[in-house]
């Protein structure tokens, strides 16, 4: 080419920083994506890291359905590539509507249903829509990513510490002084980071509450508050834990709730980009304009494969059962072999394995002693794991929590078995290790 | 399944709509799909409808090139289907590096480009990174989605209303007045709604005047204005006019440009979600920050398909020749076929093809008699055409222009060039009857 090449200058990051708007100056990255880089680092000095961060799945232990993959290669052939409505393809959603009454006992109308490019841009949607700036956002910590979706739609965040007493969940209880202030309430269930199920008999009263407040407020014509269910992973429960809507336990909450989901964790599709949610027709209306123009759209031959694989929920089911067997033996695996070393005395302790794909497990390490060092914070637990075990994980400070309780969200669907077993006796041994002031061992 | 099927009731949507956000009660969604869904009705009532109103592609006129297919087919196969990297995979960076520097002289360092689900994710997070609220973003009317953008950011919107007689696109003469006060200035070229391309030394001048506007802001430490460049059709020119960028014209205005673009029109690929930006490094990073919270990412498989084909030159000039000329027969017949009936007298002109899939034509009819009709408006139009002649067309007011001025939109890839010559004599007798008091015939 003719053309004489041009190199642009761009002068340093910080002179160009100031020009940006208060927005794009203020938002914070994904920790995670921080804690990732670190891990390439390490692994490119050749180090044996068992990389229990990222919430995604590897595709060598977890495909995709062939049938999502199958369909897929047959809606690009057949022409599928064009733009889908920008609210999603037809026949999607009447497959979702159909997918919630036979899966969730939930008979929404066609017009409650909005497509998206994942549960992502429809969590960024439904605060925009809800939340004018100074509304109040309530929302438990730890959980994904509210404090980011606060801040983007310009609200008052109302994080509540939540403990591992109640399972990581708020209650009825915690609840209920908040809510007379708040204008949306988020709960995600199973919970990403905790790995645990918010139990049905909390929820179905949280609901309850809702609609008691909103009964309050249409009395005096205030607006109503919301109540956002995240349930991405509902798929994946285990043992005793069992799956509920709101909307099912309490049906007069359903004006006010908006229940989102995904083919990202129920079918290992995380880089597919189809999400979507149910919702009240005014909001989704709303919400589709708003996604319209932001341009979140889910691809078309995608969307048009995760109806046909929808319509069949016998190929759901026989992909579901045994993927949910491999997150499960991983998630056994990380909790009976911290369980061995806690009868063994060593400061470690977790939660049997509920939902998603997260473990979540306590290094009772602040304050301690572990060989040369002395952690102080969960950032430097989590260093110290890295380094001395190989063992990388995510602080619950990742997902909004300000305390330092050694709790740590531990993800297993990038991980082998094979690796879990040689990244064990490298953590046993970092913990012997450990020791605290005046009572020798820890734990 | 045992559970009880629970059908929510949700109320009117006027009621529920009080309760959203203000930013959710104002946003306007798209005009185009009003439109859409009449035509739509029409056809179903079995009306013939030479559908010139979607800037999109039939994917049987206008396929995606076989190695974009194949290697989406593939990629998925390879296990392409979980997260991408929230910026983009390192092989389409890579490879948009590359594409730039050979197809446009531009040699951009790989920490300037950002990949998105599509352009437009990419044009509304610049509008959020760059304008606070009360800012003002100056643009064209008509042009694509900038009111929308500008409101979304809750930013001032300057519209600067051009005219045929500059080819629809400002001047640097006629932007100098409205400078001193813009945070950006967008210019999109080839233009959609109209097909024209800007001028390489208007271009010029527009650029030097933004580097000098800065020279002059960074003398008093104001923060700098910005040039945000849409060139997403600009594979896509015909005859004599040429494409340029702002940053090969005037190297010194990239610190303050933003290039937009993607797969969508280049490669007929509108469904399946690719694009990007080349832009400042520092403004990069954020908004790699909030879209990826927003969650607006391409879908993996694709994105690795594209950089495939992109690294590719000869095999996307081999798609693009022709697609070009499908492009360009389409515009021509549609072009000719309107100098004929100017020719002859009817009240129609066109501005002749020079980029995108869009050509501009003006139905001079406000005022007009049109057999029992008499529009005063460009709706008015737009129905008369409709209904008349079956020709379905989009007016300049859903590109934010205000004035009735008779000019429509109409896009042609969607269209075969049997329904184009079917069409033409259904307008040419609707036309025929047209007239204005006192002076007998129109035109």
């Amino acid at each position: 080419m003719s053309t004489r090449v041009v190199t642009p200058e761009f002068g340093t990051l910080d002179a160009t920083d100031v020009g940006l708007s208060g927005l794009a100056r203020g938002v914070i990255g994904s920790e995670i994506l921080r804690i990732a880089a670190e891990i390439r680092a390490l692994k490119a000095r050749g180090v044996e890291v068992c990389n229990l961060t990222v919430g995604d799945f590897d595709p060598a232990h977890f495909p995709i359905p062939t049938e999502l993959l199958e369909g897929t290669k047959r809606a690009l052939a057949d022409g599928h590539t064009n733009y889908p409505p920008s609210d999603g393809v037809l026949p999607l959603r009447e497959a979702l509507v159909r997918h919630y009454e036979q899966e969730l006992g939930l008979r929404y109308p066609l017009d409650a249903v909005l497509v998206a490019g994942g549960a992502r841009p429809l969590l960024y949607a439904t605060y925009r829509a809800l939340l004018d700036p100074g509304d109040v956002a309530v929302y438990p910590v730890p959980s994904w990513n509210n404090n980011h979706y606060a801040y983007l739609a310009g609200a008052t965040p109302l994080p509540l510490p939540v403990q591992a007493s109640t399972n990581f969940f708020p209650t009825a209880a915690s609840l209920q002084p908040h809510l007379a202030t708040a204008r949306t309430v988020l709960l995600n269930s199973p919970l990403n980071p905790t790995g645990t199920v918010i139990d049905p008999g909390e929820l179905g009263r949280i609901a309850a509450l809702i609609v008691e407040e909103n009964r309050r407020r249409a009395q005096v014509g205030a607006r109503p508050v919301f109540l956002i269910f995240d349930q991405v992973y509902w798929s994946l429960t285990f043992g005793d834990a069992a799956h509920a809507t709101p909307v099912s336990l309490v049906p007069e909450v359903a004006p006010y709730t908006i229940l989102l989901d995904a083919i990202s964790k129920s079918l290992c599709a995380t880089g597919m980009r189809v999400g979507w949610g149910f919702m009240p027709p005014a909001l989704r209306r709303r919400m589709a304009d708003i996604l319209g123009h932001v341009g979140a759209w889910a691809p078309k031959a995608e969307q048009m494969a995760t109806a046909a694989l929808l319509g069949r929920p016998d190929a759901v089911r026989a992909f579901q059962v045994p993927m949910k067997a491999r997150v499960r033996e991983r998630l056994d695996a990380l909790f009976d072999g911290f369980m061995a070393m806690k009868r063994d005395g060593a400061p470690v302790d977790a939660i049997a394995p509920q939902g998603a794909i997260y473990l979540s497990v306590r290094f009772d390490l602040v304050g301690a002693t572990v060989g040369e060092r002395r952690p102080r914070s969960n950032e430097e637990i989590r260093q110290l794991l890295l380094e001395g075990a190989g063992l990388a994980v995510v602080p619950f400070q990742a997902f909004g929590s300000t305390e330092d309780t050694g709790w740590f969200r531990l993800s297993v669907g990038a991980v082998s078995l094979e690796e879990i077993a040689a990244m064990m006796p490298r953590l046993r041994v970092l913990l012997a290790t450990a020791s605290r002031a005046g009572d020798g061992r820890v734990g």
